[in-house]
This record gives structure tokens, C-alpha cells and sequence, in this order.
């Protein structure tokens, strides 16, 4: 493997001195980029885009091609998991995912299996050794899976959902049935990360999307438990590095605590949390990573660069801060915005680190 | 005005001794009772339900026939203001509300008008006079409008919106003029409270539905700094008695210190805060109203039954908990669930306040 050229991204991660903050973007590879849509429409269907390791590939480094940012992450989807438990994944034109066979009982439990990520997800292994070795070592690159929780949802629903009424009414009615379910997926999605660091994963982040749409009490229980187990699971050196790793609950800045007390290294905000207060609040147990309002690279440049310019004044002096948005970046935005953003962390954020 | 025989909820916004916690449901008057639907039906539209103060009177009312509710909330919409402004509220079949005119510029802005709650929206105080009549004094009439900033929102975009990009782009970009729109909203919304006061309410509640997209400085800037304008601009008593006035921010679990500095008597939660620790960050600066997942309705009644009897433990002894959903009941919700969460809250509730 080549030597990392930039390793802001993981000292940061570890809380160790950086030069400048390092900054990425959540769903960086994705539809805001004309060069990204080109790919799609070649690949055909999202699913096809997911399964080609070169094509994965190729739109995963588009976005550093554009801006100097510091990390690579894996293009693949948060479901391949559950597809790969036999489901049957599918996306419908201006819909969000759908499976084939949903998970409402005791007995589809039950015929659930476990996937070998180097048989069933071996695509996404391979994607992960191609961007590695395209990578060169520029930056590194993160692997990652959606949360037990999360992946039980689309689950236990048959896809997307608004009101969570059948996944909710298994963990209010049957908790034993969704702990088993989610006992499975954890073990399911330790081996994935697992795979993904021995395929070339230099940081691996679990993308808690919808642990945010439950109760403190229930959050601990459903969904908190499983990443704890994930996290004490998980290979945490490789190549002779410490590999980190970075939980993100989507609305979980009131639980930050016991996020914290996991044993991962980084914790992901969303922007209703002041990055400054969740500092004070973890202490230095984990490093922070976000959390600009994604809605602002709506805004003209000047403006965001004075929105950047905020979140690093909260954040404060010293390491342990990767610059990310609170959510994924929104298709609709202006590339050249994304540019501002990026600059403007690299530029604003040096006297933070002197 | 009859006499008010059942003054449990204004008792307990006003952390007053009660006998049994109070319970309400945010859109108890709603699609999931058949007899709403049916009136819907001969309605035609939503808009002409709202605007029938006969046929408004008679959905309030329809819930407590069926439960012993503690409180009636005046049917009606939120976005009855910008309406009454001249935007031009429509509603399309399974579409969320829409206007013909949106709110974009500065001459925009400057041609709204402050409307005569009287005159303009003169249909919603015959409503609250008319189930004020009909009620006969069973249990108070809470009236009700939305947030400054919520409002703004659709004003802005021209309807319903998943990113904000419209409203957050005129925010950071031109924020003065956010703020002249703002200030114009907080001037109708307390006049309309007012006059719904006038006209027999007997508490009101400000609805903040989309504050909780904001990061924390610009909730306090562009959604708590009006709310607390029109709290301090309200007429407090009324007939004799305190009018309660409750602030509910879906999404502010993390601003309840500033919330509760406002003036206002009651804040509302989501399901996402624990309603204890709610409690012990506030004090006794003010009641607090939720919490239960609404979704806890999908389950059994067993399964509800427990779940009420946790935010009552949670919440505590003493007064000055209103019980209600952390937010409005799901349209598929069967009523006898409905009904097991009622009964629970009254039964369960006793030994807290012996």
C-alpha cells in the first residue's frame, strides 16, 4: 500500500496535533456533482452504480478530483447489508429503497443469515481495495454501515418510512423479537466493518440515521447497545495504524454522553447541537466531527464562509475536530459552493492549530 | 360563559394542585376518528372545515364524546395568518398546504398586512365562540397558532419544504429581511391570540414546528427571540382566570433553559427528551406537556399502558405535567388505542398527586 500522504483526518480523529482542520462531506460523492450523474447514467441503475467496484470507484474520487478535501469515503449504500441477508434491495425512480421481502416475524428472523462479506458483499470489499489503490495514499479512505436500528427499520418496514409503525410496533410489542433481529445485525455489520479494514477501510463511521426518531430509554436499549457492541467488535489497528471510529446518530445531540462512553474515538453532530457545548460536554473522551447546517451551501459564498468561520470559533483551539456538515450534502447544491466551505475550513482554521 | 367544571389543565400549566395528570392529544380532532372523516367529507375541503365555524365547532368536539379528554383545542390551521395576509392557502389532494403567492423580496414583505383578526380571520373567532358555547364549560378551549419562524417557512418556500432552502438562504443570505418578515408574523400571531383569547380561549399554544431544523444560535435569533415577543405581548388573564400560555418546539429537547426563560407557563416536548430530566433542568420555572411517542399507539394496549406509566414515573409526583403525545396522532391510529392511553393517564396518574 502507498504511504498516506494526508493523515489529518485520522489524527484528528485520534485527537492528535493537525496543521488545519481536515474536512469531508457526507455523501460527498453524490448527486450535486455533474460528473457523478454522468457515472450513474452509465452504470444504469443505483444498485449496478454500488455493485461495480470500478465504477464505485471512479465516483468516490470524483469529489477530490474538485476539491482538496481530506478523506475518501466508500460510495456504496447503508442497505447492502440486508440485501446481502437475502431481501432483495431495489430502488424505485424518485422513491426511496425498497426490499423484496420484509421482516415482520419470528420465523423470517430466525432464516436470516449471517453474510460472509468476502462472499455476499464482496463487491463492496472489492470497491474498497480498487479505491485504495487508486487512492495512492492522497487521503485515507473510510468504510462504513448504517446502525442495527437503522437497517432494522427499512427491515421491518419493507423500505423507507415516515412514521416507523410496524418497527416500532415489534420493539414496543415484541422486544425480545427486535433484539434478536438487531443481535444479528450486529454481528452482521462488526464482520462488514471488519472486512472493510482488512480490504483497506483506514477509518470506518456507523450511520445512525434514524436512532434520533426514538426515546432516550429506547435509543439506549434498541439502538445504543448494538453500536456498543459493534464498537467493542471491531479490529482497531491495521497496516500498522489505529484504525478510528466515528458514531453518527442523526438527532442524538441530547445523548451525547453515553455516546461517548462506547469507546469510539469520534462522535458525528448534526447542526442542532453547538459544537462548542458538545465539546465542554464530552470532554476529551472523543473528537467531534460536523457540523455546519447543510441548508447553508445554499447560501452565497461570503456567507458561508462566515457559517464555517462560526463552527470553528465554537469548537475552539486544538485538535480533535473534523469539519463535516450536519447531514449529507444536498443534490441540489452548487458544487462551487461546496468549494467555499472547503477552503474556507482549510484557510480559517490555522490559527486554531498553532 | 358557563362555568368551567373540569379546570385540570389550566391547574396544571399553572403547576397548581390537580387530582389526576391532565391529557390532551396534539390533532385529537383528526383523521384517525371516523366521525372527522365524515364531516370532512361533507365539508368538501380542508380549507372549508376550517373556515365553517359550525363544522369546526363540531370536529373539536367530536374526540370528547368519545374520551374523557381534558382539554378541547380549537380546530383549525396553522397557516391561517399567512392566509389572512393574502397568500392564497390551498391544499391539493395527499400534497401538503401550498400558496398562490410566495414571500420572497423585500417588496413582498413590505405588502404584507397585519390583518384584523376580526375582520379577516374573523371565521376563527366564531369558531372559538361557537365550541366555547357548545362546550358549556366541560373543559377549557385551548387556542392556538403557529411559530413566527414555521410560518415564515412556508411563506417563504410557498408551502411544505424538505430542505428549507429557500427560507435558510433568505436567513443567511439577506438575514434583515428574515428578520422584517419575522417581525410582521409576530405582530399578527399576537394579535391573533389575542382576539382568540377575547374570544374564549383559555390557554394558547404557539406551534414551532420547524424550529428544530435550526442550529442553536439561529433558533434563538430567528424562531425563540419572536416567540418570546408575542409572550410578552399577550393578554394573561382573562374571565377572571390566568390564561397559560405553551411554547412547543418539535425538535428543541436541547433549548428547554432559554424556552422556559421566555415568560411562557408551559413548554411542550417531544418524545425525545426524557420528561425527568426535562423536569430537573427547568425547575419550577414551568409546566411541561408530552411526552409518549406517538407511535407507542401502534402498539397494544398492554404495551401503551406500560409506556404511559413510564412518563408519569419519569415526570414524578407533584403537578405541573400535562400529558399529551410528543406530537400530533398518526391518521392510522385506531381509537381505542387512543382510548387505553387516556384511561392509563387518568388511572396511573392518582398516586402522583395524592
Amino acid at each position: 500500500m502507498s504511504e498516506l500522504k494526508n493523515d489529518r483526518l485520522l489524527r484528528a480523529l485520534l485527537r492528535q496535533p493537525v496543521d488545519v482542520t481536515p474536512v469531508w462531506m457526507m455523501r460527498q460523492a453524490g448527486r450535486y456533482l455533474p460528473e457523478y450523474r454522468a457515472t450513474r447514467e452509465k452504470a444504469g441503475d443505483f444498485m449496478s452504480l454500488c455493485r461495480s467496484p470500478e465504477l464505485a470507484c471512479e465516483v468516490t474520487l470524483q469529489p477530490l478530483e474538485r476539491f482538496p478535501l481530506d478523506a475518501a469515503i466508500l460510495f456504496s449504500d447503508i442497505l447492502t447489508v440486508p440485501d446481502a441477508m437475502g431481501l432483495g434491495l431495489y430502488f424505485e425512480e424518485g422513491e426511496g429503497p425498497r426490499f423484496e421481502r420484509s421482516v415482520r416475524d419470528r420465523a423470517a428472523v430466525k432464516a436470516l443469515p449471517v453474510p460472509d462479506p468476502e462472499q455476499e458483499l464482496r463487491y463492496v470489499m472489492d470497491a474498497v481495495r480498487t479505491i485504495r489503490r487508486e487512492l495512492h495514499g492522497r487521503v485515507p479512505l473510510i468504510g462504513f454501515s448504517g446502525s442495527p436500528w437503522t437497517l432494522a427499520t427499512y427491515m421491518v418496514e419493507g423500505g423507507s418510512t415516515k412514521n416507523f409503525a410496524l418497527a416500532k410496533s415489534m420493539m414496543f410489542d415484541q422486544p425480545e423479537l427486535m433484539h434478536a433481529l438487531l443481535d444479528k445485525l450486529a454481528r452482521a455489520v462488526t464482520a462488514y466493518l471488519n472486512a472493510q479494514i482488512a480490504a483497506g477501510a483506514q477509518a470506518v463511521m456507523i450511520f445512525d440515521t434514524w436512532g434520533g426518531t426514538l426515546t432516550p430509554e429506547d435509543y439506549r436499549e434498541f439502538s445504543l447497545a448494538y453500536m456498543q457492541r459493534i464498537v467493542e467488535g471491531l479490529t482497531r489497528e491495521s497496516e500498522g495504524r489505529q484504525v478510528p471510529v466515528i458514531l453518527f446518530t442523526k438527532g442524538g445531540g441530547q445523548w451525547l454522553e453515553p455516546m461517548a462512553e462506547t469507546g469510539a474515538d469520534a462522535l458525528g453532530l448534526d447542526w442542532t447541537t453547538d459544537i462548542g457545548e458538545a465539546r465542554r460536554r464530552v470532554g476529551d473522551r472523543v473528537a467531534l466531527q460536523g457540523n455546519l447546517d447543510p441548508c447553508v451551501l445554499y447560501a452565497s459564498p461570503g456567507a458561508i464562509r462566515r457559517a464555517v468561520g462560526r463552527v470553528l470559533e465554537h469548537y475552539g483551539k486544538g485538535t480533535g475536530h473534523v469539519f463535516n456538515l450536519g447531514h449529507g450534502i444536498h443534490p441540489t447544491i452548487d458544487p462551487d459552493h461546496a468549494a467555499a466551505m472547503i477552503d474556507a475550513v482549510h484557510e480559517l482554521s490555522r490559527p486554531y492549530h498553532s
